[in-house]
């Protein structure tokens, strides 16, 4: 499966980068995208074919790739659930290729696909990635892929030139377990660094000063390291809009009261991340969570006192 | 002031291995200690004098330092508020003199301090410091002191003496605040890290595995790449036991409750810690809030399924 | 319709004695039950009849009445969404009829089953109730009925049958929503109540004192009237047990998760309620929250000092 | 002890009112305020005696009762901690008399003042109240005494001129950490409530129809029946701003965290009381509340649709 040829569902801000990374490599890339209009653009600029359907897509391509926003819109597209009903990639001529799932989805929705994939003799990987559309377009994301370790090892090259870093992480959706936990930890982070801010400033710590010495210290982290500068350069604009990390909190609090666990810090984190949405901010990125904590502590963030 | 004479109060777990460091660059030293056989034996065996109170210590010493467990035990110390009345810092000849608060403490208690000692004429830092007793014993501390610029500079190599980086981060009571709000975003971390680490075990990823790819991520922090060894070797011997964690987070609520921001994460935090205290786990690595965890979403760490 | 037979689906703690007072009204009475021994016994003893299928039911009813504990089962038996295929009551003669679901029900499953319902021209109300088996015994549930106000109107001699208090409360999937709304205060209620219950006997207050004097304030409700005997009497013996709690604070929380709305103090009880069932109280009555609070203060609530 | 002279420090709002009362009742009266003034005034026009200082007022009187703000205060008005150092009830003749704090306040300080009055001879308890301004105009308080059951009796006359209900609850310092609980478990329910009404709103149903319907079932409580109708009102005029709740909630976690309990529930409604007091509502009613979670929901509470 040297030189597999590759189909691509999803040219969203993630997508397009990363098929523009497998184009780059030089993998034979056929796309599609639920907007068609997307797809055409997308390979007459970059030299890529088109299909009319996910189906179409799938019995030109040895490995497809799907990288969408929605659980339920990515069941549909690989397996026709709704819309796509006999136009999805399971109607396609699979048998023998492989199915990636890079979507950040349920564990379990994974495991689905991978049994109805497995059903026609298709292979399934599941492997969210680490990292926004900008870690995307420089081939910096991470990758975390499970599924069976054979077909895991014959794709590697494929996932090798849309990311820095491939780990492979173990059974059929683990990948997508892993992945939400990762969000959390880093959710949750990111709050508790707003909450810092606004707490330091209440009590005349600037944002800049605070976050100097957290990172001349062994505090520091992606947070303090790399979102910070969304606070102390007063600019919102989003590498990540509010509703990437209210999608992400809510999809995790799905998994983890499904087997009943206590998620206390990140369900506060979820609420603040909604609030902050609701209070005016969805177009910010996603560190205006402190701006929300800014307005309950009642503190200017940019006071010169 | 190159030689100056040393003074050092509080030898516990942290002050011990501080007051030994200072020995070690060379300062001539002198020690009280509350429990006065503690002085008595730490001065015979490393080489120091001992002094009756903390008046007499501050009398034969032109800097002194405090390193001690409670806010109220050290206004004592220096300045003579309950039991140490008449026989306290305050109490010696200390015009000229500077006395620097090394202990985590309240800032307004800083604050106060150096008032109080401004008025007799002496001077008065504030310098917390990041990092446990193995950290203290390798000259590995960060130390984040604050008051009067000048007087920082003529005590620098002093504090050099006992820390790796010796940050200076504004006025009288600063370091505190920044102490504090380094010790609140941690103490979160490692709750959230605590959480991801039970949600996953209950998923059916182990601690071993979440945290190895934690750790391969931009994810990865002081928490996940230090802390979380205590979970992996299923080792609970402390570094810093639970109480540490609660002091810290109640000394947090107590600073934040008075200026009326909202703390969400923090107290979340604090109560977990607490009622990890109270289900068996004082005598435990902070880490132990993992167990707490674990019993809250009845899974064991270390199934093998 | 004024002698309109009824069919009654799900006889478990609950529906079994709500079909008792059904019987005990004068209504002629069908049932049916996923373990259909249960149906035969309960027929046998009490005088009704039983049908093989939701099918079989509906088509010999003419209003149909279920009473089931999850989702996912009233929507299969109903709509035929999963093992009932073919055999639901959807399949049945149930032209002109009414269905009524009085489970505690997701308020979109409501409305989708008023539309699949309404398409073959049948009416549908949701009811569910407020109030326990015992409560539900003595005939004195309130119960929450919504969806087309006429057919309320021929069907409340029946409700009535069942509660002491039936109220119209609007539009299909109100019912269910302001169920949903009710036990989500109930159940912060009852955490607060449990919270205030330990902190009260670590400060000395024993859980009586304190009852006793709430009881005779403002502030006492129903948690502190009638669920703190659980406390007070040491006896955990389930009215509720916890995976009610459990279960309708899951279904609150979807809810409000899907729609976007902080939901702070819900998600923490859904936590607490969650613990306390993996700290080994899955048997215990609702109010066990309480040892969950007395293990995470580190007090014995029944101490005599 | 029937006809004894009664001495009132403290004429706010509710201290006026319940001084008011005991004139009504009989009771020789002579009053001390902080801004004298209002001594003066609220003595002319309502016939009672002013003394210049606490120490005179309590030498003049057989009943000396505080009713103040602020811990802080009633310690220095008592015992001369502050300013009031020399000019203290305690400096007074108060050999054999009673002091009677009816302020909400710390259980340790009223242990404190009972401690240092007992060392002159005098008695000393706490008996704070339940119920506002306007509850305290109409007698209606409910008073929550404890202390010395025999000085209790004599001054009970007294404490009914002033409430509807009057218990006593044990030991000196009781009355004080059960004021705290009724507090605390109030003020979580006010904020559940809130909660219950934004959620409501976002799935449509408006705080009316949810409000009518508690109060239609068993779940129905103060808040729901009395608080509510601020909301429904959208009247935000304060019967209690929202210093009184943060002021409370603040009280009651520095008390439950000395102790070491858990307050999940109590820390969260308190940083939101606080949140709503930043965002602008702090001169409204405490129920306002229900406009910070409005806004976090992104909902308004008096839509139409």
């Amino acid at each position: 499966m040297s030189s597999y040829k590759v189909g691509f569902i999803g040219l969203g801000r993630m997508g397009s980068r990363m098929a523009e990374n497998i184009l780059a490599a030089g993998f034979p890339l056929a796309v599609w995208n639920r907007t068609i209009e997307k797809a055409r653009s997308f390979a007459d600029s970059k030299g890529a074919s088109v299909a009319d359907t996910p189906k179409e897509l799938a019995s030109k391509s040895d490995v497809i790739i799907s990288m969408l926003t929605e659980p339920w819109i990515t069941e549909d597209v690989i397996l026709g659930t709704h819309e796509m009903k006999g136009k999805a990639v399971i109607d396609g001529f699979i048998r023998g290729k492989v199915v990636i799932d890079m979507s950040t989805n349920h564990p379990s929705s994974a495991r689905k696909m991978a049994s109805a994939l497995g059903g026609v003799g298709c292979h399934f990987l599941d492997a969210p990635v680490m990292g926004g559309p900008f870690v995307a377009a420089r081939k910096g994301l991470t990758i975390l892929a499970s599924g069976d370790e054979d077909v895991f090892e014959k794709v590697l090259p494929l996932l090798q030139s849309m990311g820095q870093k491939v780990l492979y992480v173990g059974d059929v959706g683990t990948g997508m377990t892993v992945k939400l936990l990762l969000n959390l930890h880093l959710w949750v982070m990111m709050a508790s660094y707003a909450e810092c801010v606004a707490i330091g400033a209440k009590l005349g710590v600037t944002p800049r000063k605070l976050t100097e010495i957290i990172n001349n210290t062994v505090v520091k982290n992606y947070v303090t390291e790399f979102k910070a500068g969304k606070i102390l350069e007063n600019d919102w604009k989003p590498d990540a809009d509010m509703s990437v990390a209210v999608k992400d909190l809510r999809l995790v609090a799905d998994v983890v009261q499904e087997v009943g666990a206590p998620m206390l810090l990140g369900s506060i984190a979820r609420d603040l991340f909604t609030a902050t949405m609701h209070l005016g901010f969805s177009d910010y990125d996603v560190m205006a969570i402190a701006l929300l904590y800014s307005r309950m502590a009642g503190v200017d963030l940019y006071s010169k006192t």
